[in-house]
């Protein structure tokens, strides 16, 4: 007999994380905080009302792959090409001084040294750094077209770097779970990432061509995100079960293949439906079930603290040595660092990788999920004093960049 | 560790479902047909690739929810008073004559007589004309579109009886389910299922008035569909839990809530994308794992055509007397019975609760699935045969009434 008790459950999770998530937005909060309270609410931290199920876990997954597939299907290579060589340089940065930071935190509390590691013990600090290099621009977005500054010089550009920082992160991410699996022979997890990028690359190509000429032919729409879809999981589950890759690299790369092919917005839409209609809240609610209150101790305290620090100060820093070295003025540098200080669902998506890979210490997850929601609270306050009331110029080439809120 | 396997499964389960789907539409088949042949295809009776897991049957129990919960949204209760007291008639004998004919049948290879019956295989006959009372009206409303004789006195009445039939079939399946769980105490069966229907009608008012004046004052309407969707989980899981009715009922009956509210039409385009995208493919993936090929006897064929052919004649008869009631022609009545025919996804989904609730005999579910599969692809061609080459006249009632074809 079937206990219907999952249900309840469903429908506790679906209302608690819109409840609060509208609450947060009202209060002029982004609704991922919402949504992430509502998690840690249902979880054992707090009311303990939600237990983790096969059917909880696995559609939290097909969720997570659904939103590293959106991000995926967000960037539109054609158009990233126009914003050029500073978004690049500049994300190159906003990845590689978070990613030290990250791996300074994690050795300074993992080791109390940052010499004579095991390969273990490196692959989790990096693991830590990898978390802090994921920008989440959607918050940065909102904020600057509530300002009108989204078409300025450092609008355009935060956005072209946020999607570019999400291309690096993925190949960093591959890099660290590859490695991650195998039994540590470098040459070995080389070459499997070689022949990853070099699988994708083909398939990629070959199933755009594919794909986009039969999309063009017809009209009847409604069976394109099935066929998405399907590619989306095979990619997953190939990354992870022929290359030792994280499925959510292979989804967010499925994304980046298909974006661009000609009914990509019907298809983005689609998805963002099924998203936050069931995917997401219970995205949320295994978030909320993997905190567990016994973690919160002194040193986690003073851990949470540092962490969140470094990860505010090294984007800033990262993406502003970035902007500062394609020529944009102090104040500019400034704007593009705060721009990209905010972290959002990648980051606990990646985080959420990381425990399942034995690569993050289970400890450590709550003091990523303080950080999401203090740099998702503080992004908009920060943005807003960094833009004060100059009156840049306006503008064009954003157009079709702005990422949709999953979460409303 | 997570197996990923699942991931796999579902890219099989959306690719064939939708690719036969695509395949049955060419040749002028339902799409549900090509869906039912993935499913079976998917399951031990052909290819044994699709296993049953905790992740499968709860998604699939969801599919169904939303499948009922949009039957139910489909209904318009100021919109059928319209179509009034034909519709209603017709409705009652297309409901009353099935059961009967489904109960005998049954009886008849159940026991070998139809006297002298214990009070479970009572109910277990009974459910098997239950299964034969759902009509699936969407295929006959394409025929009947594509014919354009949507709009004739018979394809309107038949519209409004096709809806009123589901509703009468689901306080029949709300009598039998409650009657299957208890210690068949007759009284305190009654009793529950007037405090359900009781509790389902304050309920339902209340939350009606809330939800539509509440709908009304706000633009923002990426919330409503999650409310309807928490109200019917609630609705189902009460149903269930608190009073031993079928969940499929409780979902139905919040749609009939929620239909007639301001953002209906909405609410149901989101609810037809979640269908086709996620939960429909798996729920038909279950159908096919539910078949073994162990129970194709010779017994089992006689059987199947045997009901095929009951289900067949007592609709057409049931119906076709209803409609010589309301003084429909002989002709009229003919096209009448014959477009209530068509048995789809409901009959399925109450088959599947029978065999859950051990109300039918798992050997009964195959000739079910070719019930569907047969009067589905028969249906157009009997209505084309029935409508012929007349020129009725067309009138206006049914717009708002045609079903979404939620697989396409």
């Amino acid at each position: 007999m079937l206990n219907y008790h999952f249900l309840l459950d469903l429908a506790i999770i679906l209302l608690s994380t819109k409840v609060l998530g509208i609450i947060t937005r009202k209060i002029h909060m982004p609704q991922v905080v919402g949504a992430l309270a509502a998690g840690l609410l249902l979880g054992p931290a707090v009311f303990n009302m939600i237990h983790e199920t096969e059917f909880i876990k696995q559609t939290a997954e097909i969720g997570v792959i659904v939103l590293m597939f959106t991000a995926g299907l967000e960037i539109d290579i054609k158009e990233l090409k126009k914003c050029g060589k500073s978004s690049f340089i500049i994300a190159l940065f906003g990845v590689l001084v978070p990613l030290a930071g990250g791996f300074a935190v994690a050795a300074l509390f993992n080791n109390g040294t940052l010499v004579g590691l095991d390969t273990e013990s490196l692959l989790q600090n990096i693991f830590l750094g990898i978390i802090l290099t994921a920008t989440s621009v959607s918050i940065t977005v909102e904020t600057l077209q509530e300002m009108g500054k989204l078409k300025t010089r450092s609008g355009t550009v935060i956005i072209g770097a946020a999607l570019i920082d999400d291309i690096i992160g993925i190949i960093v991410l591959t890099f660290i779970t590859s490695s991650a699996g195998s039994d540590s022979n470098t040459g070995f997890v080389l070459l499997k990432i070689l022949l990853f990028f070099a699988a994708a690359a083909i398939i990629g190509i070959l199933f755009f061509h594919v794909f986009n000429t039969y999309s063009k032919r017809y009209n009847e729409k409604r069976r394109f995100p099935i066929i998405a879809f399907s590619f989306c999981l095979i990619i997953a589950y190939a990354a992870e079960h022929i290359f030792g890759v994280a499925d959510i690299a292979g989804a967010f790369i499925a994304g980046l293949v298909i974006s661009g092919s000609a009914h990509t917005k019907y298809i983005k839409r689609r998805f963002g439906i099924l998203s936050y209609l069931f995917l997401s809240p219970i995205f949320f609610a295994s978030i909320g079930i993997s905190v567990s209150v016994d973690s919160i101790t002194g040193e986690m305290i003073i851990f949470s603290i540092i962490l969140l620090l470094v990860a505010v100060l090294s984007k800033v820093l990262g993406c502003g040595i970035g902007a500062k070295l394609c020529k944009y003025s102090k104040k500019e540098s400034l704007q593009v660092g705060v721009g990209m200080v905010a972290r959002s669902e990648v980051a606990l998506i990646v985080a959420n990788k990381g425990v399942t890979l034995g690569l993050l210490n289970s400890l450590f997850f709550t003091p990523v999920i303080f950080l999401v929601i203090v740099t998702s609270i503080a992004a908009p306050i920060l943005l807003k004093l960094a833009y004060g009331k100059s009156g840049d110029n306006q503008i064009e080439c954003t157009e079709g960049f702005v990422e949709e809120e999953p979460f409303d």
